[in-house]
């Protein structure tokens, strides 16, 4: 995927990167390793570790100095503990990456600054600590004016079933048909990805429209900016960041993304996912206020832990459903071609 | 109105107030120190003003000492001027009244502890500087769980045409009916007024639910919460606020406030206004997600600058259009009266 420009309002991330895998020996806690290295490999120039850790990417083991003369510039934390915390035992790896010349770039929860070491550390060497959850200066309220470009938003039935991916997927497979799609990260796996976005959960409520204007600003007419939806309408706590994402998207066109195994929100139980028909529904009556031709064009379904037969059976049952293409990205084929066939047209 | 109790997660101002006029000559500029004056009259001990000033509320001048001896715990500067920032001119005045033992509370952009005189002076006397666009401390992320109590929610089809005052005016009525009705909050003025509350549009949006959970907790089964609403769903900046209020508060009811001169969005003039009956058929569909129970129960008209005449056919007409009772709360009479009945019900 090629880098993004850098927009105003947006943070910017440097890179290539070098992922620091802690002493993880989970592997569920090295989610943000594994996105980096599948789909922004061109920006991972290798891993390192501490002892202990038994978690790898595959890329090749370096130490801060090594990545740095491979051409890294930013050391990212590619793992996340319990409560979000940075522990004392990686202090001393991450003021060594600090001394390499690397920055340091954080999805976690806690601040980087907030550790005294490395504050000390990177002001002594001029060197930048990120934190993706916080969002740029610069945010402006949303103007509602009409934007030129093309875009596309996915949405969901709930948090957490494929919106990231299938927004990536989508940028990445009309790259490849030769179309100017880019890739808008709102979150910070997607942003570290892309190298670039805002966060959107992270900004006051009455920032968050304007903030979606900034991050897909004017462009060529035929160019697609394919943006990563956050939350759900239908959501008792984020549907807010849903909805201003959607009007500061100005979406010509969206991608539903459902997860079949999903009956009840996550982790809210007393929430019934809604349907795939219902998401469309409010979608557009919710959405044609920013721009009245927005369109739902088709159906992505998180199939993971299905077999064959199941994943066909429950994208033939979406497709009936809504008369829209349905795919699993992540399994590719015709069926994911016709997705992009209807992103497309 | 009584004061009613500090919330966990809310702002809880100290009082009673003294108004600061600053040197205003406007009275547009004054109505923060009129809207307390109107609406929270035995939160007021009195008026302060520089020389120059021609604004009056009509309350005592009072110097800071004096306030202080009639009771005041708290300067509120009740003027806005252009920019919201704080003039030098004022820091004097300021600081006079944190040494005679008074808090600072401000509604303004500017932030009182940006202004160093007044950071010092807070810091030497131990005195507080409030800035109530600021959210307190400690707003959870939404549960969604269902609370004991009811709601009334006012939403609006615009921004700035109503919601606060219908709000008091509809929690004062049935208050003064003995109904077990308290006001809650979500703006700077509001807050002020209630000398309690939340400013929901400076809540980062992930939270922005919560915040409006936490400002109107689980309460006895007749008691009846009144939830000063914010922007409008139809607003293309705002919406996103108006929706995680919407979710969060939970609403058993919502009135509908409206103003017939306002055809285009304030400050978006490509955008219309929507007609009441989109605003309740969009608020009953999103607002029943988290209370299924949601239901209009009355519209409430902003006529300012009509007759009277002219009053009575717009809420005439707003009758005929919804089948509900339609009210200007700043007129009062028969027609409020019946609004009030509706939300008794």
């Amino acid at each position: 995927m090629r880098d993004i420009d850098p927009q105003p309002g947006s943070l910017d991330l440097p890179g290539p990167y070098l992922l620091f895998l802690g002493d993880t020996v989970e592997e569920g806690y090295a989610k943000t390793a594994f996105g980096l290295r599948d789909w922004a490999s061109e920006r991972c120039v290798g891993e390192f570790a501490l002892p202990g850790a038994s978690v790898t990417t595959g890329l090749d083991p370096l130490s801060p100095a090594a990545a740095y003369a491979r051409g890294a510039r930013a050391l990212v934390i590619g793992v996340a503990n319990a409560g979000g915390v940075i522990p004392k035992s990686w202090s001393g790896a991450l003021v060594e990456a600090l001394e390499a010349g690397l920055d340091i770039v954080s999805g976690m929860h806690a601040r980087l600054a907030a550790v005294p070491a490395l504050a000390a550390a990177s002001a002594r060497l001029g060197r930048r600590l990120i934190d993706v959850r916080s969002p740029p200066p610069g945010i402006q309220v949303a103007s509602g004016r009409k934007r030129s470009g093309r875009r596309l938003l996915t949405v969901g039935t709930d948090c957490a079933l494929g919106k990231k991916y299938t927004a990536l997927a989508i940028a990445r497979g009309l790259q490849g048909r030769g179309v100017d799609a880019e890739f808008r990260a709102t979150g910070q796996t997607g942003i570290m990805i892309a190298g670039s976005g805002i966060p959107i959960d992270a900004v006051v409520v009455d920032f968050v429209a304007g903030a979606a204007e900034m991050l897909s600003p004017d462009a060529p007419p035929e160019h697609l900016d394919v943006i990563e939806g956050q939350g759900s309408l239908f959501h008792p706590a984020y549907a807010s960041v849903s909805l201003g994402l959607l009007h500061g998207s100005q979406p010509d066109m969206f991608v539903v993304c459902h997860s079949p195994a999903r009956t009840r929100v996550l982790g809210h139980p007393d929430y019934r996912v809604p349907t795939i028909g219902m998401v469309i529904e409010q979608t557009v009556a919710m959405g044609k206020l920013t721009n009245p031709a927005i369109r739902c064009v088709g159906i992505s379904l998180n199939t993971s832990g299905m077999d064959e037969a199941e994943a066909e059976a429950e994208l033939e049952a979406a497709e009936r459903a809504t008369g829209l293409p349905a795919a699993d990205p992540m399994r590719g084929g015709a069926r994911f071609g016709r997705l992009l066939d209807s992103c497309a047209a």
